[in-house]
């Protein structure tokens, strides 16, 4: 462990570059360990002007000039042509050619996919990286995976995303041995579409080194059911805009209930201080791995303050101080003789066609009427 | 529109059964026209102990002696086989005899969609009946379909849910021309799984008589964004119980963060009374029709208060009283016309395969950080 880490940062990527990215780097040494070193690619005038003013930081930072940005609005496909000599894609290739061991960029999510995905190739067969996103629970933080990059998936690709997703869990949190769940209507064994089915099924024999827990459902999300939630792209993505639209909607309404009178208004500068607790807890944290890659790059998102930003850094730095990859590669190594022996084919009695998939619709019309 | 209209009432059906059917129906009497009239399926010597209290109501009611009720953890397959002779077979029965227009039950969803299937028939392609839920939004209640009955679907299908959905939106809301959209995980044509683009196409040519939105994303159910938003079930089910838990998760973090101090506790309780009518106006409806049948068939929570059941009266009465039937005729003739002729493929540019489904990945990737 006292071998030094290297994380290559974008120091130019998001909605405010180094005004954002070098605060970011001095708060988050502060808490690093002294041989955790960086590269930063940007503007190198900026740069150096902008560590002038911090002199410990400076000695642990490499500054790469790069003369190029990728603007926020550039398309993945131009990123892809123009990218070459951009501070984002010298911050990804440098984890290519051994100097760093995992990037961090604020940049343009889709170029950002794009870039690492040609210079990092994908381990396994996914299209492209899964997103993965980080949900509060009572229980503490849900990872769900996959937010939105891949729309269409076999079961396959559901069972890569349960190996990564369960080894980001544990780097992230610290959790030694997190529970993974597969997103259905129901939580018997012939509901859903044939990929879930068949991923259960597949993770359900054992041979992937998972603490699988069987089908969740979409409430089971927040409940905290289990600690990773695996599903496709098209699912991920609808679930999880549909949560921030109903949470966005509940504090809309909350404001309205507590400017509805006197008392509520009082009510509500009583109660101020704790609200913004409230919403605070509700905000899903600000960076995420991009994974599938070989290697590790974590994107934060645009608007990132220093905070977040530092938290981004934290979040690369405990990746790649811990057996993340390694795990992944060693279950990812499981996958094929897990795919290639299927079970025979259970005996259960086939659901008469004249019945409704009796969960989907028994659960969704009590949503449609609790 | 003087023609009586009859409305076929499971009395048994639901976790309470006559005790609230009966004031349901006292209630909803009062704000129905004279000529609505009820068969009333149940145990006959209960049922006329009941109304005994009620002259009025009991003019219009025809008790109709029924032996058994299904029971609310029954199977749908069982209630299939031995449903003949209990007041839900009997209430939807009555619809095909053409004894009454619509029917309502709080009883078993699996059953009641599996029995109204059997009797009724669908009227399109459907493997089952859509189910329908409605969300609050700032800008009034959105239909969500199908919420879990149909897990998989192609474009025709998704196409028959937006018919549907229009047509129920219309008559339960009086709105003249709701407009439509399809979840997606973005907005331009190139997103999404192939279903969901094709269905997309054939709505955006105007042969279905539809105000068809486009693409709309998870957020757009709460903000509003159109009236009917269409989707799979797999996908409607998911969405749906995401929100739930999401709202439900706000709601107790809501009360610890009001419980964290005594300034918080008498806020809470100065804002309480604004705080239940927030609650209450998330909360779904009680009442939704099964759509795709020959017939109306509302079903209505099993828990359902007298209110709730009076509620669900009186949309089987608006839907029957609605152009909603003819409606879903009418535009279900054009739908083989719309599928036949498939415009000539769109001459966009293919979406390079280096580059993410940029939308998913950029929204997912804000989902993952705002």
């Amino acid at each position: 462990m006292t071998q030094p880490l290297v994380i290559s940062i974008d120091a130019m990527g998001g909605d405010h570059g180094p005004p954002v990215v070098i605060p970011a780097l001095v708060r988050a040494l502060a808490s690093l360990p002294e041989d955790v070193r960086f590269l930063l690619h940007g503007d190198e005038a900026v740069l150096t002007a902008a560590l002038a003013k911090h002199r410990d930081a400076a000695r642990r930072v490499e500054i790469r000039h790069a003369e190029r940005v990728i603007a926020m609005d550039e398309k993945p496909a131009q990123a892809l042509r123009r990218g070459k000599g951009t501070s984002m894609w010298a911050a990804v290739e440098a984890i290519r050619e051994g100097q760093a061991t995992a990037a961090v960029s604020a940049g343009n999510t889709g170029a950002l996919v794009a870039i690492s995905k040609l210079i990092l190739r994908m381990t396994g067969d996914l299209e492209r990286p899964a997103l993965v996103t980080s949900i509060p629970t009572p229980r503490g933080p849900t990872t769900l995976l996959d937010a939105g990059a891949n729309i269409d998936c076999d079961a396959e690709r559901l069972v890569e995303f349960a190996i990564m997703g369960e080894a980001y869990h544990r780097a992230a949190h610290g959790l030694s041995k997190p529970t993974v769940g597969l997103l259905n209507v129901g939580s018997e064994e012939m509901k859903g579409h044939e990929e879930v089915r068949e991923a259960n099924r597949i993770l359900r024999e054992g041979k992937i080194d998972l603490d699988y827990r069987g089908f969740v459902e979409g409430d089971d999300i927040t409940h905290g059911a289990v600690d990773v939630v695996v599903t496709d792209g098209f699912t991920g993505n609808v679930a999880l805009k549909a949560m921030e639209g109903a949470a966005g909607f509940m504090i809309a309404e909350l404001r309205s209930a507590f400017a509805s009178g006197v008392f509520a208004s009082l009510g509500y500068m009583l109660a101020r201080p704790a609200l913004l607790k409230f919403r605070e807890r509700l905000s899903p944290t600000p960076a995420a791995p991009l994974l599938g890659l070989n290697g590790i790059v974590v994107k934060c998102h645009g608007g990132a303050s220093d905070r977040d930003f530092a938290m981004a850094i934290r979040l690369a730095a405990d990746l790649a101080r811990s057996d993340f990859s390694a795990e992944i590669e060693r279950n990812m190594r499981r996958l094929p003789d897990a795919l290639a022996e299927p079970a025979p084919a259970p005996t259960i009695e086939a659901l008469p066609t004249e019945t409704p998939a009796s969960g989907g619709s028994e659960g969704a019309a009590q949503g449609a009427s609790e």
